[in-house]
């Protein structure tokens, strides 16, 4: 279920409304008067809530899935669990997205605040604390102690803020759960929402992003640094972990606690990180991936594949680094010959 | 000829002033009493107007030109058109940035607006738009019905915004067009100057930047990405088109219809993509190139060189998907020997 | 000493409070009550200062110093110049990091301001200047004559603009100079504390950064590009430079005069360009690195080693460009026969 501090539910559906709703069929026996009351992850979804499946990754959570109901394509009918009410649909993130905004319709709407009281009269602001000008803050929205919120921030509605946080000049923080001794620099961006829409022939359709950014205690988000929320599940930054300047988070991103990210390093949605990671600046990574506990990835590394706990990987794709140092050597050997007649 | 919206245009000039404030001399025969009224780009140049040729691309364009008058080398005399003015100089970049500056001295005037008034009283507010605290829009400007404007916006002289758009916290605009239900990220830099300029042994010469932005209906624009203001020309993104967090698009570039550009893609100036075109994260493409239709970039390509319709490319410089995986297969076997001798 | 109009020290301490402060250990004979007035950098600390040596490629500044102590690890005591006091850790970054926050605990405290004097009554403005709304200026600013600083600008305590600058909306400027003639654009971030901690298995330690952003005479920077400020050197942007879009430029960077930065580009820290080199867009950078005059490095580049001057390199890791398209050509010709039997 949405953070209903953040997200708030309409509905309940039938399963038979949310099949007109998203042009999907419904499976042979499924219960047309089956009551939904929230859209939810394969993994966290259970008894009156419904979830989809778009990925193969994600088969066996389907398969092991509690979901009242799922969206799926006609292919994957077979591999649902015993008892789950299906719709079955050629497109089915589509027609998740179109579910999702039927429970959902303000969730991609944007807060803007009254102009004459920009700091909401319910915001908490903890002792100490000192709030620059120009400073918007929205309903419900908390700020712990001892804090310095520069001038020109932005805080959404019911975010929150830990104590002993720094927050730079113009930064703008929505959606959110942030830790104790934060440091955010100017210009960050955390909480809105990721690239999330369903393609098609006509017109892409909008997946209301229903998760939140978590932030640990302890974390530095650099300069200009984009951390989406998530789209149902969260994107989390683990405690202690450093993040450089114009680096971007997808949504549904993990990082595990220690991990340090070099600037404008670019991750994609659901990637998760163990532990102490080490990234290398520009270095960029494919959505879904799995990288293992005190990995380090180089410097504009390429990462396509898991990476397993420990390893050293660099290159494009990305490979392991004595690997990728014996390829640069192997290439560097095949024009030998040319280089020495055209250089000497 | 520049919107007169966002710029004024000072003159009109004879070819003989323009040579002087140039530093460029006459072709034999140029009328130096030739009124000059504007610049324009070559391909809609037409009499009263003064353009130049700086890019043997762009040598046909100089051949048909309509122009009344333009700067060119030396060696591009004999492909000017019958009847054509000519401004010769070895450095016509450079002496058309001292003439469009001629034409247009305040076009790099940074617009502040007045303190006592951050909302000008000139500019329209449709019905039903929420605009938050600290937003500042400057005179002529016009924003649709229903939009949503976030707290610390900054909206530019005559930008126009049309119905039912999301502006997210921070986000700057000037010098725009922007369509309906367009949402736009915190953030985001729409409008600023591109980065043009004549170099030189000397001090650079700043080229005055006189396009706007277009933004077509249903278009996305992620956090933090920035997109320059055409320098003539226009830079436009294609309807429904999808832009993801920390894009650069340069200025000139123009993005057809459902373009997908992901987090964190450079586009150099004048680069142009058809519909659908599809590119992934971190990918790179050199100025100056055509995209076709439903072409699809993988992410981290260098693109630099067209790409044909329809086609799959990836890699650094980019190539066919096919070959890009071959030369890595290639590549890895050159290695298998020292592999095993190492590793085992 | 770090620059008083930015960082206030505290001390003096005695070279034994500081082996406390550190965990570190003083060498032989070293005398504990040694007075310590201050930290600075290995070239040109002096007496009353104490240093700290990390990195093996200043072992020559080490052995050169007239910093009157100096951290370092076990093994580097043997290369002290004579009369050096030797804190001696095993972590002598740490150590550096401990010590440097006793002598400036405020250094890392973000400036918020005061909302009801967003400008602060001790800033001062210079004749001509337009400030826009919503734009907050700290205490003992100062903005040159004929500025213009657009809406929702942040100047923080002490920082210097020259004459005729232009600064972008929502931009932010810290613990900087700036010259004159100089163009921000929007959402730039500079002055900000660069990405320095030190690492350990336990919880990461903050190294204060004392220094500041130096920015020459007509500079121009692009929108929301961010520009760390020193750790204790400065960072310098050199005069007549222009540095595009989204550019990340880390501590200690220094750009000589005239150099052409395009977007997307990374500097890591410490490294330094000679005058009039030419970046490419998404070339990435390695710390420490000297890169010579007139150097020319194409798009999306990784530098990992020093360029010699006049030198053009391209590719991943960056070579000489013949050298890469000699690569290029090879890796190609590797898959001539496969290509043939596929494509055919």
């Amino acid at each position: 279920m949405a953070d209903p501090r953040f997200y708030s539910v309409h509905g309940p559906f039938t399963l038979a409304d949310l099949a007109i709703v998203s042009a999907a069929r419904l499976s042979p026996g499924a219960d047309e008067a089956l009551r939904l009351m929230d859209v939810a992850p394969l993994h966290t979804a259970g008894p009156g809530e419904i979830s989809f499946l778009d990925n193969r990754r994600y088969t066996e959570a389907f398969a092991a899935s509690r979901a009242a109901a799922c969206v799926v394509s006609p292919d994957m009918v077979t591999r649902a669990p015993a008892g789950m009410a299906l719709l079955i649909s050629d497109r089915p993130y589509k027609a998740y997205a179109l579910i999702a905004g039927a429970f959902y319709p303000e969730a991609g709407t944007e807060y803007t605040g009254d102009p004459a009281h920009p700091i909401d009269a319910s915001a908490i602001i903890g002792e100490g604390s000192r709030i620059g000008p120009g400073v918007a803050i929205g309903p419900r929205a908390e700020i712990g102690r001892r804090c310095r919120i520069a001038a020109n921030v932005v805080i959404g509605p019911s975010a929150r803020i830990g104590d002993d946080c720094l927050i730079g000049p113009a930064a703008s923080l929505t959606h959110c759960l942030i830790g104790n001794r934060v440091v955010i620099e100017g210009g960050a961006r955390i909480g809105q929402e990721g690239f999330g829409f369903a393609t098609g022939e006509e017109a892409f359709v909008k997946v209301p992003q229903l998760g939140r950014v978590i932030v640990g205690d302890d974390v530095g988000i650099g300069a200009n640094t984009t951390i989406d929320r998530g789209s149902g599940p969260d994107t989390v930054i683990g405690q202690g972990s450093m993040i450089d300047n114009l680096v971007q988070i997808a949504h549904n991103v993990e990082l595990g606690r220690g991990c340090i990210i070099a600037a404008q390093v670019g991750i994609s949605g659901s990637t998760k990180l163990d532990e102490y990671v080490v990234i290398g600046g520009q270095a960029g990574f494919a959505g879904h991936l799995r990288i293992g506990r005190h990995a380090r990835i180089a410097a504009k590394s390429g990462v396509m594949r898991d990476i397993p706990a420990g390893a050293t990987y660099g290159g494009f794709p990305a490979m392991s680094i004595r690997e990728w140092h014996r390829q640069t050597v192997a290439l560097s050997r095949l024009t030998d010959g040319k280089r020495k007649s055209d250089d000497s």
